[in-house]
């Protein structure tokens, strides 16, 4: 059962969190996909966001002395932030083009409050780089095209090449046809989903956006984990800047939350993870240890087999369209690299709604204001619209001039330059 | 508050569900949308369903004496179904293909197991015709073209005469360019989602289709509903018949599964519905006359914000795109008919697979292998495949030869034959 074969490794993560490479007892690599721990660090910014989604809840936020080891104490502005990255990129058999894109990606998540797919992954994109797993120089190619579609093989190429390349394809045709749809095979970790749907909604256009991951997901009913958090990103343009933009993992949390939780030695609520014997438990050191995420809706009695079904869609759309990799056959991900090629499958669409009624954006400024304006249960709490919440992140991080990192973050960006040879992080306060 | 408007309709559906028509205490109709005593019945089928639905579970559903009162008692045939439906349309201003389209919709849902959606819903359609609010003698028309694109007019016409000719034009575009995208405004209730994304299916495309619906939806931390139940489908093909089929409601689940918890005074799980002060409750009776479906996912805390976006995401491909009514903008529909056009919006879409890697169908059908064959929690009940539980009902109807109906369905037949003056419903048994 892969649930049981997963216990040990993220038990190890929590065990070795602050350690500089992580292997299990049996020196495998660790699974640290979506772990607050990942990048060698307790991502405190995370935590912090976590504790502001769950402020409603029963379950206290308190922060725990570890947490406080972390606090965040280098505020780095956002082009600083892209400078690192595309530096540490470029030193990594990475043509300059694709350091950028690279850079682009990563920075935008930490923007957007997105840490567990920002700065965090950037050594893991490193190591697979110079493990030579993933094409650093590489770009994608067109297999197969008609006037609304296209085939591509990604090469083994970055995420962001790889996505940026098919967006784009999925936009030309948009605006030429009314839609573009397109699937890549042999891609690599995309990052934010976000960023592939908002580059379409850029353009006066609806994005949408997928990715297979590594299996994490137990599917309703089952003891194993078969899917995984397969991200699926919704972006509709309105005015004046308005927009929607959803951007979710069909999990119903990522692991990140479940280790919060039991850090503080605090439940869980029902619904978000499973034990090893498949049953819904509040336990978090249950949780953690399984490793098995329940989909978006939690068990079969509040309908969990919906979410199931929504990463099963995503899945399709991904790895059984591209012909990629696909449901428990995707690899794991881990900080130490990969020697294998990830092969994931990635989906783009473009729709153009100047295709269909006039006034596409001021109807949806309509609803989102028709939404934002409900008339809220807790008054201090208004009623948000999806990307309301980034919205809100980003406009901190612009007032406070860049975003804060963990200790642990920026000593691996330290171990990073140094390793690298380049220029080290530099810090705005 | 929309929540405690709604409060005594709801209670009244309750008190006078067999009742020939439904008045709420001021005489205004009662929005009987999704709930199980719809079509002036009990629909003891789909309570079955939903205790299958339920048996995993700790709320022990035993059948009530008035379930019992009301237990399926003739065999119907398909056939037979589908020509009493079509006999009604006919004699209720609307024309041989648009009574066919519908009676074909209805009957499928009923074949499925979704009774909710099918012959119990007919009296509504019937009732809207006769009141002119919906006109059955119509074709809808482009509005706009584009060799990927159509944007459509249902010129207030019936909902499966909408979608099926919506979802021919994206198939014959799929098949042309390799997508084609559809949304219509001016359309009526369609059904289930699934019968449009299955049409694309059967031409071995993916389909895709929502509908947005009156609004039951209460987005996250508000107190009123704004969205509806807006379905969603996506329909894949794979080898020797086999398929998968996602066709789900974006909340967590429908009115009437928490009127079966209620009329048994058993609790609902948290997760499906709110009280009128917007609190997640386990009280069936709150949950029942605050009207407030949760969107699936629950509360915040299990990211109901997650159901609440898809439930956005639906209404912008169907209410913002075409152009239609969307949100709360969208009318109450009854069982004695609206006098309002409905102007629901819908959407359609159909991909090529073979515009992709070569093989999809293999690939579609080795996914839905590797979860059937997952190890299961309990070894009796297999992890499932969306489209599976259907699969079973049709099985079901097929080896029994027909679909049983519950006494105030068949009363509500005996009504219509009647008052249309058309041979009544013919039983097997
Ligand atoms: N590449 C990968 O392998 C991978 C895997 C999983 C997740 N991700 C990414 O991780 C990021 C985080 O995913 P997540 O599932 O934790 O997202 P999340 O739960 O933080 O947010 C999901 C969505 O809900 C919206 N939202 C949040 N609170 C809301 C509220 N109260 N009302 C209305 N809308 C609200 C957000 O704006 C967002 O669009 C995403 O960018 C996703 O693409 C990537
Ligand atoms: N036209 C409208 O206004 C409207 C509104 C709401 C719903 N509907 C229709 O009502 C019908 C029922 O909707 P619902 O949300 O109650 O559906 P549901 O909860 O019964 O099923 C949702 C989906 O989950 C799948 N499923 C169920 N159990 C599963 C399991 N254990 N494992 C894997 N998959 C499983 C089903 O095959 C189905 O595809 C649908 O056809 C929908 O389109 C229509």
């Amino acid at each position: 059962m892969l649930c049981q074969k997963q216990q040990q490794q993220f038990r190890c993560i929590a065990l070795n969190a602050s350690a500089l490479l992580l292997y299990s007892h049996k020196n495998k690599p660790l699974p640290v996909e979506h772990s607050v721990l990942g990048g060698f660090s307790n991502d405190y910014s995370l935590a912090q966001q976590q504790r502001r989604n769950l402020y409603t809840s029963k379950f206290r936020m308190a922060p725990t002395s570890e947490e406080n080891k972390s606090k965040p104490i280098g505020l780095v502005a956002i082009d600083e932030t892209r400078r690192f990255m595309t530096d540490c990129f470029l030193k990594s058999k990475t043509s300059p083009e694709n350091s950028k894109a690279m850079a682009d990606l990563l920075a935008e998540a930490d923007y957007r409050g997105h840490f567990s797919h920002g700065m965090n992954r950037l050594e893991m994109y490193i190591n697979d780089l110079h493990k030579n797993s993933t094409d650093g120089m590489c770009q994608p190619e067109i297999l197969n095209e008609t006037p609304a579609t296209a085939w591509v093989d990604g090469k083994n190429g970055l995420g962001a090449v790889v996505g940026n390349f098919c967006m784009d394809i999925a936009i030309k045709k948009a605006k030429q046809v009314g839609v573009g749809v397109v699937a890549a095979k042999r891609s690599n970790h995309y990052g934010i989903a976000g960023w592939y749907t908002m580059r379409a909604m850029k353009e006066g256009l609806i994005g949408l956006s997928g990715t297979n991951t590594s299996p994490l997901m137990t599917p309703s009913r089952s003891l194993e984990p078969a899917l995984g958090t397969n991200p699926i990103s919704f972006a509709a343009p309105a005015n004046n800047g308005d927009s929607f933009v959803l951007d979710m993992a069909t999990t119903a949390v990522a692991v990140g939350k479940i280790e919060i939780q039991r850090r503080k030695g605090e439940k869980i609520p029902l619904g978000w993870a499973y034990d090893e014997q498949g049953n819904m438990t509040t336990d978090a050191n249950l949780a953690f240890t399984s490793g098995c995420l329940a989909p978006l809706g939690g068990n079969e009695l509040t309908s969990g087999y919906k979410g199931y079904g929504l990463g099963a869609m995503v899945e399709i759309l991904c790895g059984i369209l591209s012909g990629s990799l696909y449901s428990n056959k995707v690899r794991k991900w881990t900080h130490v690299g990969s020697d294998a090629e990830a092969d994931l499958g990635q989906f783009f669409i473009a729709i153009d709604p100047n295709c269909f009624a006039p006034g596409f954006t001021d109807r949806q400024t309509d609803m989102n204001n028709i939404l934002r304006n409900l008339k809220p249960v807790d008054p201090s709490k208004p009623v948000l619209v999806a990307g309301d919440p980034e919205r809100e992140h980003m406009e901190k991080v612009d007032k406070e001039g860049g975003v804060r990192y963990t200790p642990n973050q920026i000593k691996t960006c330290e171990e990073l330059a140094k390793r690298l040879n380049i220029p080290p992080l530099k810090f705005n306060s």
